[in-house]
């Protein structure tokens, strides 16, 4: 997402340690004692907010980081969460290359990419969320029970995951072409995907196991 | 495919012995003989046989064997191939239970599975093509090499169909949710999937290999 620089988002951040972690490293293998719950998600490329603050809503027992690279992002969706925050929801800001810097082996229970950037040329593949660098990094901080899930409204990002998940050792343990096509209470709609829902663009899913597991 | 009775399709058939193979068992071991050829294709539920028959223009180098087991749709895909036969094409009436009983070990090259029946009460899995049972079959049949190609407009049927290869050992070396969104050349378009197209209705495609092979 390119937006105009907000010169606001930097300093606001700083003020928000309520929320946000600073030095995430310094929780390795800590998450669920900063976090007390039984699964930790974690939301890679967390935009605007909207996902992770209505998830932690409908499943507040849990635990749920949001994480955004891009200051300018993670600014609007820190601020989102004003007077909304529990003690269950933590923000980081940076980027999925750290995952392993932060998190300890096995101590995510589940990651989820939300509309992730489609970098449609093949020479910007790398910095897909789903290319084989990172399902390496993920493969080390899931639980061995641990899953992947992922939602997208990109054909050619759908597809390109199928493969890269396929070939790096991940299970495929439930797929849908048009997962809006039913009602799901499980997960939530946020502004953004209702918008591409509303131009009548089907909703890709997939949910991965780490471990080859078949439920 | 539902459709009357028809009472010409048994004894028409029968007296089209230069291209159906009515003791297909008889050729177990030796198609590449019958049809000499490098590659050979072994379509299951060819329907009225549109895909067998212009996929054995296409590339009039390779076998193309039809299999349907309907008798009068297997009839009307045989009468739609008078004057237009080759050598390299042979139609059996009989059903996917059966084809390790009419194919040798790793025999076949690429089975095609085109637009098959979805089955889509739970009840009636077992019936799906893509059902573990006849993947399995597949297995046996299939070159070391061999590929199984599948479209379908059907997305309950897709959607059931990569998760069944998943979990019985194929790898998935390519896939597609919107096939037609770009020219494929190397690919026919029968009146059939025309239909769907005309509809707006993505047409859904996927490649397995036999064995994890990853190109």
């Amino acid at each position: 997402m390119r937006m105009r620089k907000k010169k606001w988002t930097e300093p606001y951040l700083q003020q928000r340690e309520d929320v946000v972690v600073f030095h995430p490293q310094e929780y390795k293998g800590k998450w669920k004692e900063l976090v007390p719950c039984q699964k930790l998600h974690v939301e890679i490329g967390s935009g605007k907010g909207d996902y992770w603050l209505q998830m932690s809503k409908l499943y507040p027992q849990d635990g749920w980081i949001g994480v955004e690279k891009c200051t300018d992002v993670a600014g609007i969706a820190v601020k989102k969460s004003e007077n909304q925050t529990t003690a269950q929801m933590k923000f980081i800001q940076g980027g999925a290359e750290d995952v392993t810097e932060w998190f300890a082996e096995g101590e995510i229970d589940v990651i989820h990419l939300n509309f992730s950037d489609p970098w449609p040329k093949k020479g910007h593949a790398k910095r897909r969320l789903t290319h084989e660098n990172f399902l390496k990094r993920y493969q080390i901080v899931l639980s061995d029970d641990g899953e992947i899930i992922m939602k997208t409204d990109n054909s050619g990002l759908f597809e390109y995951s199928l493969l890269s998940f396929a070939n790096n050792g991940f299970q495929l343990i439930d797929v849908s072409v048009d997962y809006r096509r039913e009602v799901h209470d499980e997960d939530v709609i946020t502004e953004y995907e209702h918008n591409f829902m509303a131009k009548g663009q089907p909703i890709y899913r997939a949910i991965w196991k780490k471990n080859g597991g078949v439920k």
